[in-house]
């Protein structure tokens, strides 16, 4: 904002490194801090990839963001969860998020493409043994499924609190990648008679299905009509 | 089917590995070939996990399958196809697709899930050289997004085709995870006043916007209004 000191002002984007920007159509790529926080806090499930014994592993996974930090739970006897609590250094990882919003239809089969937002977070993800972030992180994850939920459900008792790991990414070496808008058709393709165009993908919700023997009188709260 | 050769018949299951056996709930595993490719072809995207300089990577990336194959494609210039075509012993990798079918709210934070359905797939990917293969492939890229759609366009020409690298994976080592059904929370938790039940997401495709300057005539294709 004009007139805003600059001392007060948080960076707005991520500084790129050698890991987050593309070998190929770098116009796609983005740093900004807001697209990045909008694209991951829209989706459910972030791809986790680590190395063990050599070899890539990528797992899908719920998470949770607070700020500059990502938090991905699971039980103690996960793998990249003990790996992480495992490891002094901690363990390097690579989490992604995917938005598929359209399908591009072009005349010619090289130009098909879809429409899609993307997030790549490289970093070093670290057990965290701190109680009061550890609670705070699981509220984020309950959240990031339905903002606000964590108010409105019970807490995690002594046992579910000690058997459930969580870890920390900092967003820190984060790129965007995006593709918008409709086809590329070559110029000489134009004139071909097949239909091009753009399938927009339907995103939502269906009507909530409440569980049986929810307690009387409980009805689907605000927080959900909401979505 | 009762009353059918064996010899005659593909196996129904992929052997399960070390890497697919999952450390806990085991019970959400598959290695059905049958569920696998239900869910491999209902996707657009999958993750794709490599280690460049000891370090993991996941990219997003379209594919496509024909048979027990998965093909990946891209620019020659981008990094995992490079570094593919460029190991003789092919790139190890590991693919990943999941859909995210519904929002599970428990009355506890600790039983709050989603349901989905995910494929991992361990391998070495290895680049496509023979020209037939990779024109099939090719054509299974664009299918896969819509099916019947190469048969609809413009078919990649010599530079085209020159400029698109093309690595295949095969479907070997594979499992399936899934979670599925409606709320489990603990017998003493369900009096509470929480509203608990599934959310299912909306699925599905909006109306296809068709681009400028189609030729005279061109309808909306048959497939298109299919899906």
């Amino acid at each position: 904002m004009q007139g805003t000191p600059q001392t007060t002002k948080q960076p707005a984007a991520y500084a790129p490194t050698d890991r987050t920007v593309p070998t190929r159509a770098a116009h796609k790529a983005s740093y900004d801090k807001e697209l990045v926080h909008a694209i991951l806090d829209e989706a459910y499930v972030c791809h986790l990839g680590f190395v063990r014994d050599g070899t890539p592993v990528v797992l899908p996974t719920l998470y949770g963001r607070v700020g500059e930090r990502l938090y991905v739970h699971g039980s103690t006897g996960s793998r990249p969860l003990r790996m992480t609590g495992q490891a002094d250094a901690g363990l390097p990882v690579c989490l992604t998020v995917t938005h598929v919003d359209a399908l591009i239809l072009a005349r010619s089969a090289f130009h098909h493409s879809i429409n899609y937002r993307s997030v790549v977070v490289h970093g070093i993800a670290r057990d965290v043994t701190d109680p009061e972030e550890k609670r705070l992180a699981m509220d984020a994850l309950v959240d990031h499924v339905v903002p606000g939920r964590s108010r409105d459900s019970r807490p995690a008792n002594k046992k579910e609190f000690a058997a459930t790991a969580v870890i920390r990414l900092d967003l820190d070496e984060v790129s965007a990648k995006l593709r918008t808008g409709g086809v590329n058709d070559e110029p000489e393709d134009l004139a071909l008679p097949h239909w091009a165009g753009v399938v927009p993908l339907r995103k939502g919700y269906e009507t909530p299905v409440g569980d049986a023997g929810l307690a009387p009188g409980t009805e689907v709260p605000g927080y959900l009509k909401a979505l």
